[in-house]
């Protein structure tokens, strides 16, 4: 959590907590890898504990900070990562009968296990409703709030049974903090509804009944203890109940806004608009945009999600990205190269000094999956080019270009279907410490790269939909434009692409282009005879 | 050097020269990873010092064993390892103007500077002289002969103009303890002339001087001072030279039987006879198969040697090979995981618990290029199927499986010519040391492995040729046939087929010959949008 000066964006106190449960917080299945759950006890615990601290630094660090001052409260969570509740809104793993039980837990976003239920949700509506396919690149993902509850339906029927709803953690503790004690009360945020749930208003909200009848009844029964609407971040979730107003030492009754998915309001926080693409750059990336909703909605295939309100109200927000980015080297550097924690840095130093093309290498980004543009988690990683004196860094290198081409394919797929994108700002934990990645990103997207000024976007984004639901005469703001103009910067610091690099990386580009399409499926006829020889070509002319 | 008992194939002493110059003995270059020499100075340094070692540890070990008691003396060598040397026979590296000259050293087999010569040398022969390139698989290799001395003349015109001759290592020793002083008087073994250097008895010898003078009129001019013809081991490359029998106390006029290149007097020491594969795994694969040079010769795309003589008197040779084996294990243990010496065995070790197609990883054994069947040096290395969680063992044992799939292609190539493969006899430093390599060949090849029972298999091959030089009445043999019963066997130990392995294995196959054919120009239509889903698929069975 943090205490932010809406004034200027100034972060006053920031408290962190680390979740108790699992590896790291989050729960595994040694016998299934695909396995990944998060503890909602940790959740809560969590929430009371960060609070309380950034509550209390902020009243060390600024003089005469009182928590009165507040004026409203927002949450950013991962996502679709829904959370089976009881009738009393009582999430299923808090309760004793289902504490150990792994399904009774949230179900975090990078859960892969529900990739046979998604398979059967996409070709049901590819023959029935393909309109429900439209806004989601053409395919409905495994890691979605309904391939999820499907399968939990499939192997832990008590766990389904006992799920009288099944809420996202980003409606789920904004709802908590009003003091919401009925799951039909939350009002849902469109942002997890329309990105996850196939929720849109064209079809009148969630996949109709007859559509999930086919998949399951049970899935038509649960329906209608769902939602009939979802809601943009124009709307708040309430009002600060006076038990969690009381426990916090904060004012009851202040504006408590609409939860959404982490990046989304990290893109808030990065200063979104029309023409900017904002990419959080971290284990995996995520890639927003916005445009004015008034405009027609495009088809973009293979692009994950094109939802009215799920960042700013009034623009519609398209939401792209890649699998693994951060992971893929973690992978490399720690996993298939036995290194230290350090190792990775020391990669960045050396990868540094090579120059594009003259390792010969060339790689495929996909060692956890494509999510955009070929939606497809039954892609792997494949390395390429290596001699008998292939160095560690020259693959490095080769993985971080990889995961560009990767960054550029979605950047070409957005732009083709007329979508605007004249700037891209980068926030999250790379962004600001590669500036390996940063050049290349630059290099193979032929686009300057800037860095977000705010370290947490995610929680400054939350905290813009507080200010702006508190209003501009609390101290707040009457728009998110508004907003976001005071409270976000990007730093000096800018990656501009170099013209030499560029050249390379073009023939790069289309080398890994080469691969993507015949290893994606696109191609079924790819002529790969060349790559090879390419590659040496272009080696030779980098080391000449 | 090793002194054999030839009653039994009893080494009976041995001796060994660590070659001073460049590293571990190989004369390299910084600026061009393509090259390597031998200093002719440790080559000769090193005939003397491990014969006279041999001899001393024969008289300790053998109760009454005297030097004159030795009958013969035979030799091999690596090859294409062509020397260039002046009208005394002396090797221009020998001489003070050219000692430090890298172009006036012995050319090493594995120096691959002259692939654009090679090409040159290819097309030539396609257009104007097909016959040429029907016994070489179809393409000149840049490890041969005129490649390597054409490479000499483009660029180093001063060693190029000072050789009179070149003489291949394993024709240079034997006539050099011969007393022979003048190039012309070198017999000429028929096993590098036929397998490096374009020579069959069928076009008159070596390659005409018309076709010559269209590479570069020097080099018709040269083959007036090469040979116009070359011997198998049937002949005798002379008699042990007054000054080298006195240096070493053997018995003057002692036959010096023709030399071989190594593996093909390895293939001899490992026992060949038609129907038995020889295959020599070490830091490369060389293959070896014999039949009756009575049957007519088959064409065999992609295999780099058909040659009348060059193993076994009265039988066709066909040798053909992997540019790189063990150096793959080497370069991923000690080059991209930064592992100790020790890395490998370790390596094997775990991946031997591993199950074939456990990993979902597949590899192509590309990094030192392609020499059969694609016979293409501009080829590389590829890793496939990786997630976030494979590990080094994994992709150890993908190599490993890479390396046994590249077999199969020639073991698939050489039978589809007719040429009969009933058995497989390994011998080399991997054959002996990795069960796991053994195991794994096995299996995918679909045939036992058996192993040579004789460590120094080459040397072994030079010692039963030179006991066929002396002849019955001498204690020696009459046939190779007759040595080989007694100096040569086989192992105990075979690695049967496992055939759940096997199917396993089938499918794994299937999967790297899509890729072979793809990557290798051999299907420019190529559908490979399977490869990695059923790479997945395979990995589940395994697993469940």
């Amino acid at each position: 959590s943090i205490v932010v000066d809406c004034s200027n964006g100034k972060v006053a106190g920031t408290g962190v907590f680390k979740y108790p449960s699992g590896q790291d917080g989050v729960i595994c299945d040694k016998s299934d890898a695909n396995l990944a759950r998060q503890s909602p006890a940790d959740l809560i615990e969590g929430l009371k504990a960060t609070v309380l601290k950034a509550l209390s630094e902020a009243s060390k660090n600024v003089k005469g900070f009182k928590k009165s001052d507040v004026i409203g409260i927002g949450m950013d969570g991962t996502g679709s990562s829904p959370i089976p509740v009881d009738k009393n809104m009582t999430p299923l793993g808090l309760l004793p009968k289902f504490k150990n039980n792994k399904n009774a837990q949230c179900w975090l976003w990078k859960d892969h296990t529900s990739f046979k239920e998604s398979a059967q949700i996409t070709a049901l509506a590819k023959k029935i409703r393909p309109q429900y396919l439209e806004r989601c690149g053409g395919s409905y993902s495994w890691e979605w709030f309904w391939s999820k509850i499907f399968h939990c339906m499939n192997v832990d029927r008590k766990v389904f049974d006992a799920a009288y709803s099944w809420v996202e953690l980003s409606d789920f503790i904004p709802a908590l903090l009003c003091g919401v004690k009925k799951p039909e009360n939350i009002i849902r945020g469109v942002c997890m509804a329309g990105h996850k749930a196939m929720y849109c208003d064209n079809w009148g909200g969630l996949p109709d009944k007859a559509f999930l009848k086919k998949l399951a009844p049970e899935l038509a029964d649960l329906r209608d203890r769902l939602y009939e609407k979802a809601f943009d971040a124009s709307h708040v979730e309430g009002r600060l109940s006076k038990e969690w107003a009381d426990f916090f030492g904060l004012p009851e009754g202040i504006p408590v806004a609409m939860g959404e998915i982490d990046v989304h309001y990290g893109a808030i926080g990065c200063g979104i608009r029309e023409g900017t693409l904002i990419k959080a750059i971290g284990t995996s990336t995520c890639d927003c945009i916005v445009f004015k909703n008034t405009k027609k909605v495009p088809s973009i295939k293979g692009i994950c999600g094109i939802v009215d309100g799920s960042i700013l109200p009034g623009h519609f927000a398209i939401e792209a990205g890649q699998s693994a980015v951060g992971d893929i080297f973690k992978w490399f550097a720690q996993i298939l190269c036995e290194g230290e924690l350090s190792k990775l840095a020391k990669l960045d130093e050396q990868a540094l000094k090579l120059k594009p093309g003259q390792s010969g290498i060339i790689a495929l980004d996909w060692n956890n999956g494509n999510r955009n543009i070929l939606a497809n988690p039954l892609l792997t990683g494949l390395i390429l080019g290596q001699t008998l004196h292939t160095t560690q860094a020259e693959v490095y290198r080769a993985l971080v270009e990889a995961t560009a081409f990767g960054a550029r394919m979605i950047v070409e797929r957005i732009k083709e279907s007329g979508v605007k994108i004249e700037r891209i700002v980068c926030c999250g934990g790379l962004a600001e410490k590669s500036p390996l990645l940063m050049q290349i990103y630059a290099d193979v997207t032929k686009c300057e790269m800037e860095i977000s000024g705010v370290e947490q976007s995610c929680a400054m984004g939350a905290a813009i939909g507080a200010a702006v639901s508190a209003g501009k005469a609390k101290g707040g703001y009457d728009s998110f434009e508004s907003a976001m103009k005071k409270m976000t910067s990007v730093k000096k610091k800018k990656y501009k692409p170099i013209a030499k690099n560029v050249a390379v990386y073009e023939k790069l580009f289309a080398i890994y282009k080469k691969l993507h399409d015949a290893f994606g499926g696109v191609n079924k006829k790819a002529d790969l005879s060349a790559v090879m020889p390419d590659l040496i070509e272009i080696k030779n002319e980098a080391n000449s």
